[in-house]
């Protein structure tokens, strides 16, 4: 697709993906209620397929393909859920995944990527090695690249979710998200618009690589400076396709400091009983920071994935 | 109540409860029915109000009081689940809740006593000092015992979880609920003889706490010897009521070391993507112990909470 989603674009996608994904569960809790003085509905991807909404864009994107398109397989260069997420989209058109990640990528994630199938070339754990092995890997085998968030038929996958949150819930002041590459953010202030006009969409940030709140102040975007938030699925920049979108449709980025993710983290966890990575609570951490801003108001919030490595969990946390 | 519950009295505890607890949804996940070789179907009472099943017996046996009964108050000793349960029962009904716990528990159990206003009487942390303490709290204010699982009522109110899962999900040829007190498992048998009378009901229980297989074995009700498993919600013996029940209707009770708890804690939180309490675990753990017994068939498992200390999560976990 070679234009911004339109409204009909997400009914469209909503619909192609709806037998290869969980609608996933919206869950309350009046003690998170009570604590942020506001109504919250989390929208739970981390229950979606591969444990997080990346199985949306992916989905659609790969759908989105023609049989030529596809047929040489697809590719990409991740060291988290999307890699998973295009192995499951192309295990389940029967086409090749290729998937490149730095070498230090943690063996769960391999391990997840060959579960689907997805073929991994290492690589150097930087940019530029990501990049070059990716071009390598696509001059060789002929793939079309689904890039993780600069691609419209996922940002219209990633659109979905909060297609399905408004649908549930009527009435939102705000949805709040995350940001990292923007796909999600993206694709939550088009459904926004579309289906909700009067709901607003905000972004919860790390202030340790707060570079979409930069990019929002100069109008330009903006690099992370070496960033190392704990929230580790949201460190990459804006790209041009989300950051149009972006700059448009949602008027605020709040960042939120590392302490302040896990602390909000935790509270999921415990009153919410449900297992979401540090990124996921960006957004709920931004809630709890701006509380003024929300007060009495009904918030969606986005909880994106579960993917954590609970190893320790057993003998430390319990 | 002074009978084994009947079919009807589990019917009229789950019409009298409903108005205050939640009917949890029933998780499954093809990747662990993949690796328990069995269609596996969670009833997620970690998701139950107070984070476990204890506030459905805890929420009948109030209910089933006369006004005069209750007037002066209702008390326990427990430093688990069954004391929020309790609390909580009570300040529903406008009536004073005593809670007996032992000096060494955990601030988070007493925040949560506290939270719905149950008045807490400190002792020793021994048996003897937990009963002496409770007679005198009783001898001073009137109040009702209601004991954690050696009480008809509580069976009854606890015998509404399996009696959810099997409305849910049709053909059932096995439930698997931990056994420690006993009030689960005798409720859970009990729905299952009088709703679903094909339907097995097995328990596991903790290799270092395992009284309960002991008994069955034995004939008589077995101490615990000092028991230390991470189950810490199941370290507690039978009680004459709850054995009569098991020992007529659960044929075997399946042990389990802690590492298997933690193994199968650990597969809970990361494919399902929910928090689950180390006795929470003991029922799955079982099934992935005698995995044999239970392939191809349907099995039910009863997740019954996700009260976990999650403090470390963040730093240590993830």
């Amino acid at each position: 697709m070679n234009r911004i989603p339109t409204a009909s674009d997400i009914e469209q996608a909503h619909e192609r993906i709806k037998p290869y994904i969980h609608r996933t569960p919206v869950m309350t809790s009046s003690s998170l209620d009570e604590l942020a003085a506001c109504q919250l509905y989390f929208k739970c991807e981390n229950f979606q397929k591969v444990g997080a909404f990346k199985a949306r864009g992916a989905m659609n994107a790969l759908l989105s393909l023609s049989r030529e398109q596809r047929a040489k397989g697809v590719a990409t260069h991740s060291s988290g859920n999307h890699a998973q997420a295009l192995s499951r989209a192309a295990k389940i058109m029967g086409v090749k995944a290729y998937v490149v990640m730095p070498r230090t990528a943690p063996a769960i994630k391999k391990q997840g990527v060959k579960g689907y199938a997805g073929e991994i070339f290492e690589c150097e754990p930087t940019l530029a090695a990501r990049e070059s092995t990716l071009a390598e890997v696509i001059e060789k085998t002929g793939a079309v690249e689904i890039h993780p968030f600069n691609n419209y038929d996922v940002i219209a996958g990633q659109a979905t979710a909060a297609k399905e949150l408004l649908e549930e819930v009527g009435g939102l002041d705000f949805i709040v998200a995350p940001v990292g590459g923007g796909g999600l953010l993206s694709g939550t202030a088009l459904a926004a618009k579309y289906f909700s006009p009067s709901t607003v969409v905000i972004a919860g940030e790390p202030e340790l690589a707060n570079d979409a709140f930069r990019s929002l102040q100069s109008g330009e975007i903006e690099l992370p400076s070496p960033p190392t938030s704990i929230a580790d699925g949201l460190l990459t920049s804006l790209s041009d396709k989300t950051f149009a979108i972006i700059r448009e449709l949602v008027p605020q980025i709040i960042t939120v400091t590392d302490p302040e993710i896990i602390q909000a983290m935790r509270l999921i966890w415990e009153r919410l009983k449900i297992v979401v990575e540090p990124s996921s609570a960006v957004a709920f951490a931004a809630v709890l920071k701006e509380k003024s801003k929300f007060v009495n108001k009904k918030v969606g919030v986005i909880l994106t994935g579960g993917n954590v490595d609970i190893h320790n969990v057993g003998e430390k946390a319990v």
